[in-house]
């Protein structure tokens, strides 16, 4: 009886937790300019709500009350999920929690005036007091001496620690760094499309893109918005990207990208059931969806034989006359200042410098009156040219405005679980490379439904991936692709 | 220190009850189709919160502690609805509650498929347990010998009973018959426009109204709906319409009309205070707003001669080759079906005939399963012309799925005060159909802004109304301006 009164309690808060996400939604594509205060005290007060029924003391003689061994395995996980929630939110007391809630939904808002006005100082007065509010959720939610930052991190990758994550980007740097120097010293200069992409088409070939990847349109919607995202569970899962009519590419890949998000959302069973166990396993395992969608597959040499046309139907005259080149041009290695717009080389060096510099940040290392000087420094050091405007630098990503520090690692974890993942799926499923190429993704989305999406978050995510390819995640499998890959192209 | 603790709480409830309205914009503007199911849950969720706020028992207490003649006026406002809410909440039980957000949720998606398929019996039983849950609803909170009907409505129209509304109706009614009467004795024929009003030009034309009406676009927006309303407050008010590529008035009437709705949400001095003081007076003096932008301006001849040109602008040929013939093709009467597309001569028929329906429903005189043929007895006997298809009568309205019994006599209420501003404006600005003429509405904007909207809920509707016109609401304001305008157009 407990446990219906526990899930009962449960499934209304994760309800509101899908309402606060819509509001997220909302403001990121729908909401007018001026509508920003207002949803700020909206934000604040249903975060001010869950807050409440998360640390409700009858969570607790709920959960004491039952005979955990008794329920089955998701009814296990659901009562696990509720009591890291409860111990969350027992530690951070109300205000703290609705400050957080209403500082991020007026700093968001800061941080894009700040970037369009190219100026850090501008939003630095903001970021530090979201930093310090940050910090101070951190003290209070720390469990033994684990340090800030790891504290964070547990909400997006739990039982990854800072540590692991430094010795995985270490591997995985000493790879990148010699595979780049290789192609530096190539001296060869991939074809680059040259057209006319106005933002109406991109949006007319970016429609055609997400079904091809199993994403049901009667669940979901596409829009645009500054920073491309994913947001939604089960029957309501929304995608959004972004146009750069400069460079068709980005509008394209963020929705490759988004979709694969999406589908996992999508396809988990019991999606809309609002229960902890029926949704996705970690950050690192849902990136790993839209990264393989976007890289192993969107950027392969067999799915530019069918992107290459679409390009050709939307834009006529491209500058690239057939599949061999357009694969080139999709694949070109060069320092970008944009992480979202990176090629697959350069792309983890990226993460690698925000984990850096917001772990220094949160560890109070770093001042956020440093944090530009310090990312202008490590940019240079990292990619060969100097950062030229701070949209282009320091207030690129929407993340640290909201609050969201130790989730940059994540991507690079999604990189290397989708190489794992990608490796695997290749040897399991013969004729692979031609089903892509005909753009007939049953197949491996039977795989990933089979081996990660219906696993939900029944399974931890080191687990998830150890049951899947028979070890623990490591940089291996991304690096073997990557070197393959891009060794062939470049020919080195 | 209870006041502002009051305060605190009333003020957090209403930005819930902000997020409720934009789920509800949402489900209605922007949600994929199996987004029903959850959405349904997330309404329940809310609406739980919100039933247990309002029925907190601090709220009695810190009311119960207040020197309420200490409180300035606007406080006194904000106790006095934070009594009446708690009354109400306290005398729901909470699972009736949820049960009545939830069936609206679902009922909704119910009704719209009945009505595409149009068969009211795949709508009826939805329907039979909404009136169910209602009157129970009513049953819980009548206050002393109160109707259940009058208890529904008071929440809509406050201190306004159907007795009142009955009189008020007939009066109007004795006025309508004649003048429809001597208009179908004329013999005349309105011109009727003709020509292709595809739906991108529509909303073109559609966007270039809002704004002639002081609607403010950077705290709002425009979308497209089935049923076009209006939501939100202050910074974010956001207006729907819709558009039938036979006749372009339906989506440009409707756009004027809900624009007059948005302007008062974002007049309203203090509307993001979230402060019960600062919202609108009564849904019969919001009505009132859309309904005088709407005929008394929109359809008037001066307005007419802005319209007509923006029309050939944006359609080209139309069928109507000047100003005077287009102010008649506007204002053509004519039986209709649609409530929402009827003329002004036959727009409160229909109300009238939806009030006394829907308090049979409600009083347990009339069951759900007879009122497909009630309806299409009525109509015939009322417009004298047989419903042809459920989607154009009884199917036609969104109202009774999602809960709404009472609201339905505000329109006419909205029509009557409109009649009586409207009269009084025309007294107070000189010049004011040169004005209207040249889409110049700066001076009676600010008669509005002075007379209704400044005054948020600070006074009762009734008085807010002898306030400014000097007597109570009556019928005669109306049937004057309705007896000039068709006395003139059909020369009776």
């Amino acid at each position: 009886m407990s446990y219906e009164l526990l899930l009962d309690h449960i499934k209304k808060t994760t309800a509101l937790a899908q309402v606060s996400g819509l509001l997220g939604w909302d403001q990121e594509t729908k909401m007018p300019s001026k509508g920003g205060a207002q949803r700020a005290e909206q934000m604040g007060a249903i975060e001010g709500v869950m807050h409440a029924r998360r640390c409700d003391p009858r969570v607790a003689e709920w959960i004491a009350a039952l005979d955990i061994s008794a329920l089955d395995a998701a009814a296990q996980v659901n009562v696990r999920e509720a009591q890291k929630a409860y111990d969350t939110a027992t530690k951070v007391p109300a205000d703290l929690a609705e400050a957080l809630a209403r500082h991020a939904a007026k700093a968001q808002g800061i941080w894009a005036k700040a970037r369009a006005a190219q100026n850090f100082a501008d939003f630095a007065p903001t970021l530090g007091e979201m930093v310090n509010l940050k910090r101070q959720e951190a003290q209070a939610r720390r469990v033994g001496d684990a340090s800030l930052y790891d504290t964070l991190m547990d909400d997006y990758e739990p039982g990854m620690g800072s540590s692991e994550i430094s010795a995985l980007l270490g591997e995985l740097r000493t790879g990148l760094v010699d595979l780049r120097g290789r192609i530096a010293g190539s001296g060869k200069v991939m074809p680059v499309l040259k057209g006319d992409f106005p933002k109406d088409r991109q949006m007319a070939l970016a429609r055609e893109l997400p079904a091809i990847f199993g994403y049901d349109w009667q669940a979901g919607r596409m829009d645009i918005a500054v920073h491309p995202f994913c947001s939604g569970n089960g029957g309501d899962v929304r995608l959004t990207t972004r146009v750069d009519e400069s460079n068709p590419f980005d509008c394209i890949y963020s929705t490759i990208h988004e979709t694969g998000h999406g589908i996992y959302e999508q396809s988990i069973p019991g999606a809309d059931r609002l229960e902890p166990a029926y949704s996705y396993a970690s950050m690192g395992v849902h990136e790993s969806q839209s990264r393989m969608m976007e890289n192993q597959i969107g950027r392969s040499r067999a799915f530019a034989g069918h992107l290459f046309p679409l390009f050709k139907k939307h834009f006529g005259e491209i500058g690239v006359s057939n599949a061999d080149d357009f694969h080139k041009a999709v694949n070109r290695v060069r320092s970008s200042y944009i992480r979202t717009e990176s090629d697959e080389v350069h792309y983890n060096l990226h993460i690698m410098m925000r984990f850096d510099l917001e772990r220094a940040l949160i560890e109070g290392e770093l001042e956020v009156e440093e944090l530009e000087a310090a990312w202008n420094d490590r940019f240079e050091a990292d990619f060969g040219v100097a950062v030229d405007c701070p949209a282009n630098g320091v207030l690129q990503d929407v993340h640290w405005s909201v609050g969201l520090f130790g989730y940059f690692p994540t991507y690079s974890l999604g990189n290397l679980y989708a190489g794992e993942f990608f490796a695997r799926m290749q040897a399991d499923i013969t004729g692979l490379d031609a089903m892509i190429a005909g753009a007939d993704l049953a197949a491996p989305l039977e795989w990933l439904h089979r081996n990660v999406h219906e696993h939900g978050r029944m399974k931890a995510p080191g687990q998830l991936i150890e049951d899947v390819v028979g070890h623990k995640a490591g940089a291996a499998a991304l690096l073997g692709y990557l070197n393959a890959k891009f060794g062939e192209i470049y020919g080195v």
